[in-house]
């Protein structure tokens, strides 16, 4: 039996271009005389389409492409088509809908497969949608004898949440139906160190069953999320038969039966590094096109944030589709100015400078009226931030370029940052990489020959808001930060957990309160794309006006920017 | 037997404080002679602790709280306490948390009800944390048999829920189980109209059941809810004993047995608009007290909005904790500086001014360079909001005054609204409000005196950012705009069938584009009140970098504000 895994890149809503990128997939593997094209999950809608899954009109529009398949299918009668689509179940009880896997072959619908576990953690809003399978079933399809789940349904292993069970494995039972070959269509989000899970996953079920196990992933970046394709086949020994590429769409076909055996050279792992660096590319470079822009602009401060976003959009959209601003003060370095122009330099972005002194002197003589009996604090530091996130906006707004963001996922965790200010743009690219993951990025960049000056990488982090400021002088050192947040945020630790760990308390009650305390700026934050295991954003929903109760103090640590 | 519903304001995870409240209301609830005090859902949490939920050290501090309320129980022999809060099941599949209501008599925990059915739509996100009760169970308590049940417990009509419904229903159970005394606790949030339903919904079971039915409802403002209270008791006749008061704190006693009967004259039905406007002054103080604020600023246009809620904020936090701030530019009327300057003047709000002219001049002159070869656009108006933003923050930074924002649902939905600009803000107060319920809510205000001016009621609305500009230059009328964002955000209408209501097609096609379109502004917006059906924030939840696929086209009316 020749299998197409198709991997591919749906837009989030678009049913007539996702549906096009089907059709042309499955005439393809038509051609190339495949039995079976399989595609990931939802892919009709793309993944995930939230909301847009509770308007009638939108799952009418699925059912109208579905449709379009079902005719489709008649012309190619020699293949099926495996496909991933939101069904109304017609029921009154629950929500009505279900996530499918829909097997077309010769003008019918010949199986539909609902999901049985339905992800509602972290990112996932399965059971806002959704209901589950009341039962899985094989399905005979040349000769053999497929068992279909869809994403969660083979995710089973309590490890893997934390030590939680479902109390179902869909996966076990289409086995013990006699499943000669499990296809699992997948929307699996990228997150650093998940595809060895999922391979793994996929391996434990090859060994355990003794049958060959094929996964189709999404591939792409949709807002928050970027998915990172890895669609796989593990043979019955439970040796890769093939790993397709990461971060690209890509479609393969395989000859595969119930006793194909892989072979263990498939798959060579690559440093994580280079993985978060493909992700935050693909994530970048999907936000602004399926947005509708082409080129993006931002502020180079001359520090290592800003300069690894600028990479990242360089090596997203192409150095003649990025615009950088330097945007210095009085407070500047020439070290800050002279790092810039020769990051732009050596990426060839195109790069304009724009002094802020002009207005922001116009703002504090505004202002002196009201400030007169009040001595300067962290908002005239506010006030600069502010007036390079207008000057960038009224670019943005003038010639069409998205801004994108540059802070990084520890000064946002902590609130070291200025809302309406650096914090102003449509993405947020390095909002879930720590400031420890910045410079390993940052040297991954400069692995062949150097892109990012040197200087830029050995100075002492400074947001150049006063004279002689440096981060240091706000946040503990950050691979101490670092650290804690990881425990903090990533794995719920509490405050006694984390002083067990051997932290400074002081440090560790300012963390844990800097963190509490500014779920307000995050809350206005823009999207950002997410690589670790827990990010801000819609997988980490917190109350603002609230009382965390951690026995937090307030200590010699200042509170970054912003009141 | 005599039993008391404790209407109470909680903080979202302040356990110790929520724990305080319940004691000291236990108390009095025991001295004055009650068998039973019942408090309201998730009590000791808060309603909704979102993903406090998800840390065990948050958990096992309100195990700790139960155990101290156990103890205090058996200093108060003759009185049972029901009060919901988390709880773990210590079962290590699903999520291993339930939603319970827990009742404590004489030093022990007497019985333990969790709920059956969890709302996992629109802002409610029960099933990320908890699983359902495994069954329901009455319990005799002083003669009577309880039937405990938790907020959507009674939800079960499916007219409640667009026709679809559940496959259970708990107080039907319950009832076949021969409860004598029903029991709601529950954390229902205000949005208009609905009120009556809740009351409906008691009226329903008392008449069906033919038992009283106690419902007790939570109160207060948590970010985007708002929390109503009105907790009533329903008589064996299925007409009212008593309802609390709507938007207040409230503890009432009450005989109640099998065979008591309601008068239908406790309950009056008050006008639509004062509960708005009652809602969103809670809302709005809760939100700055619980952020641990004291004093507003906003800034005032001269228009219905920020009049509106220059209203809210004096009656919220008294008139001399807002500070109003004038910021007039050439393009501002005299009369908007005039009625500003009355407005204040007739709230006793304090107020200064701001001229924005002289840093607008420098950002124009800064821009020059860039801007050498472009013909002026919104870029230039959106300075101008941006510009009042950053004054207004650094008012807020310098003196910890909270902002707050004042656009409309009906600007934040078609993207009328500069971000970083009018939307900068800790709380956009009036963000679910149409601007035709923002006209009716001025003229409840100004019910017996002018206290907003006339003329701001009377004019044409406008953002004055250019010469002789009004809102209808960009925007179809409000009266028509507000008919068609109910249809398709409230009722999710599609195209076609906006189309059959009769609204004009070009006007459709523009406001459906307009709201897909704007959905990145609504991204970074501050959260605000939720008053109607579906509100923007955390209870519509929709990709941006998506493809909505309506067929809309751009017409002649522009894009508001911002690119």
């Amino acid at each position: 039996m020749k299998i197409t895994l198709a991997q591919l890149n749906p837009t989030i809503g678009d049913i007539r271009g996702n549906l096009h990128k089907a059709l042309e997939a499955f005439r393809r593997a038509a051609q190339a005389g495949s039995d079976l094209v399989v595609f990931s999950e939802l892919f009709l809608s793309g993944y995930p389409a939230r909301d847009l899954l509770e308007r009638p009109d939108f799952l009418g529009r699925i059912e109208a492409a579905l449709e379009q398949i079902r005719q489709a299918s008649t012309g190619f009668s020699e293949t099926g088509m495996l496909i991933g689509a939101p069904v109304r179940s017609g029921r009154v009880t629950g929500r009505g809908l279900h996530n499918a896997a829909l097997l077309f072959h010769a003008g019918r619908l010949v199986f539909t497969q609902h999901k049985s576990l339905l992800p509602n953690y972290d990112v996932f809003d399965e059971a806002r949608y959704f209901d589950p399978a009341e039962a899985v079933a094989t399905v005979a399809f040349r000769g053999e004898r497929l068992g279909i789940v869809i994403c969660e349904d083979s995710w089973t292993d309590p490890e893997l949440h934390r030590g939680r069970a479902y109390s179902l494995d869909p996966v076990a039972r289409l086995a013990a139906q006699g499943a000669t070959l499990l296809i699992n269509l997948s929307a699996s989000p990228y997150q650093a160190g998940k595809e060895g899970q999922r391979l793994g996953i996929l391996r434990a079920h090859a060994r355990t069953y003794r049958v060959p196990a094929i996964m189709v992933n999404q591939v792409g970046g949709n807002d928050e999320l970027v998915f990172d394709g890895r669609s796989a086949c593990m043979g019955v020994n439970a040796e890769p038969v093939a790993v397709l590429d990461a971060f690209c769409e890509q479609e393969l076909t395989l000859e595969i039966n119930a006793h194909s055996a892989g072979s263990a050279d498939v798959f060579s792992p690559r440093e994580g590094v280079a993985d978060v660096h493909d992700a935050l590319v693909l994530g970048l470079g999907d936000y602004v096109r399926k947005c509708g822009f082409e080129r993006v602009l931002l502020g180079l401060s001359g520090g290592i944030d800003s300069a690894l976003v600028c990479c990242l959009a360089a090596a997203a959209l192409g150095p003649e589709n990025v615009l950088a601003v330097l945007m210095p003060s009085r407070y500047s370095s020439t070290g800050s100015i002279d790092d810039s122009v020769a990051l732009a330099h050596n990426l060839g972005v195109r790069h304009t400078t724009i002094p802020i002194m002009p207005v922001y002197d116009s703002f504090i003589a505004t202002l002196a009226p009201e400030f007169a009996h009040s001595a300067p604090d962290t908002t005239e530091e506010n006030i600069q931030a502010r007036i390079r996130g207008t000057l960038l906006m009224s670019l943005s707004n003038k010639f069409g370029h998205l801004l994108l963001t540059t802070g990084n996922k520890s000064e946002m965790a902590v609130g070291y940052c200025t809302l309406y200010g650096d914090m102003c743009g449509g993405l947020a690219v390095i909002c879930d990489v720590p400031k420890t993951m910045v410079y390993a990025l940052a040297r991954y960049i400069n692995r062949d020959r150097e892109i990012i000056p040197e200087s830029i990488l050995t100075k002492a982090p400074s947001a150049e808001l006063r004279p002689d400021q440096t981060d240091q002088d706000s946040l503990p050192p950050y691979d101490v930060l670092d650290r804690i947040l990881e425990g903090y945020i990533d794995r719920a630790c509490s405050l006694s957990e984390l002083l067990s760990m051997g932290f400074d308390p002081q440090t560790v009650r300012w963390v844990i309160g800097a963190v509490d305390r500014n779920e307000y700026k995050r809350r206005q934050a823009a999207p950002g794309l997410k690589v670790t295991s827990k990010a801000f954003g819609m997988g980490r929903r917190m109350a603002i006006a609230a009382c965390y109760g951690q026995e937090t103090v307030i200590t010699d640590f200042a509170n970054g920017n912003d009141a």
